[in-house]
């Protein structure tokens, strides 16, 4: 089993910090991003949505999506838990895992790709207004997860789970976003210290 | 447990199919999406992204997320099986889902929120070129699975899963988006076809 990775970039953070959590430690390619290399019609062939990171099984079999190579590491070494055990928290985990994907992570990558100069290669037409549209429903969503976080520890309920990993990376990639957490958000602030203060957050 | 419901807008329809398939019958309450009743300050109590379909359990826990709420049911009604058996199995059908929603179903929403003047309520700044730029993108990934239906009756494998669902109804909604199959994709249009004779995927 190997992981074809992709460096400091989102979606292979997601993994790798998945991965420290649960004490996994695996073979890894990596691919430089920036240089397109994820092109290649060598990658292309184990994943035709041309995206890392692709965790590839012994017998060849590759498994693409940030959250299903989560997923299938959930399923094979279940402890500790990042995605729930009971039916009602699988659902509320996944459900704050997509709010952070669809309202947030999302949000911080169309404003990059949209308003970044240098994100001209992997956005060829870069419109700034979605950029500006999008950093502005970024910042709306952290107004909700400060008022969330009021009342508990952590994204989705008293303990760590995969919706902090999502959130927690999104946050480290909103200053090429050109995205500031507001002074004002304290709860999120705190938040987002005690997540930084993990082992498995730390860069290699 | 009563489902808070949406009409034939695409998220509420992936869950009543989801639903039919599974023999779930619940009680539902239905909202006007184009009245923006999703949009009170009741409903956001339930649900702060104010977004349809909202599962409420008997002690008034709410469930939103069109795919957290699958989940919820997958788990506690597991035949017929939805979202995979072994850790394998899910994972490709987690991956599937996700390319289906990320390439297809996500570039299908901003063609018909960018581009229909009707859509102007739910998306107030409608951007033209984005909108085009799904319409392609949409067309693209179409071209992907049409080639990965050559060699297998669903989208993630030999059955019926979650991700035809997500796939079918983004096939429906492309009309108001504008965007048309192509006559050539003769394996997407055959598996169109099949999932469009199971009785789940009629309109009520």
């Amino acid at each position: 089993m190997r992981l074809h990775d992709g460096g400091r970039a989102p979606n292979p953070r997601r993994v790798q910090i998945f991965l420290k959590e649960k004490g996994i430690e695996i073979e890894r390619v990596q691919y430089d991003i920036n240089a397109l290399e994820q092109k290649s019609e060598a990658f292309t062939r184990m994943n035709p949505m041309q995206g890392l990171p692709v965790l590839e099984l012994d017998d060849e079999t590759f498994l693409a999506e940030t959250v299903a190579i989560c997923r299938y590491f959930e399923e094979t070494v279940p402890e500790p838990n990042l995605m729930g055990r009971t039916p009602l928290e699988k659902a509320q985990i996944e459900m704050w895992q997509r709010r952070v994907e669809l309202n947030f992570m999302m949000p911080v990558a169309f404003s990059f790709r949209h308003l970044h100069p240098g994100a001209s290669k992997i956005e060829p037409v870069q419109i700034a207004e979605w950029g500006r549209i999008n950093q502005e429903r970024a910042a709306r969503f952290m107004g909700i997860l400060d008022r969330e976080l009021a009342s508990r520890e952590y994204i989705a309920g008293d303990r760590f789970t995969i919706a902090d990993i999502s959130a927690f990376v999104a946050c480290q990639f909103m200053k090429p976003a050109r995205i500031a957490m507001d002074e004002a958000h304290g709860n999120l602030k705190a938040w987002f210290e005690r997540i930084g203060q993990r082992p498995s957050t730390a860069f290699d």
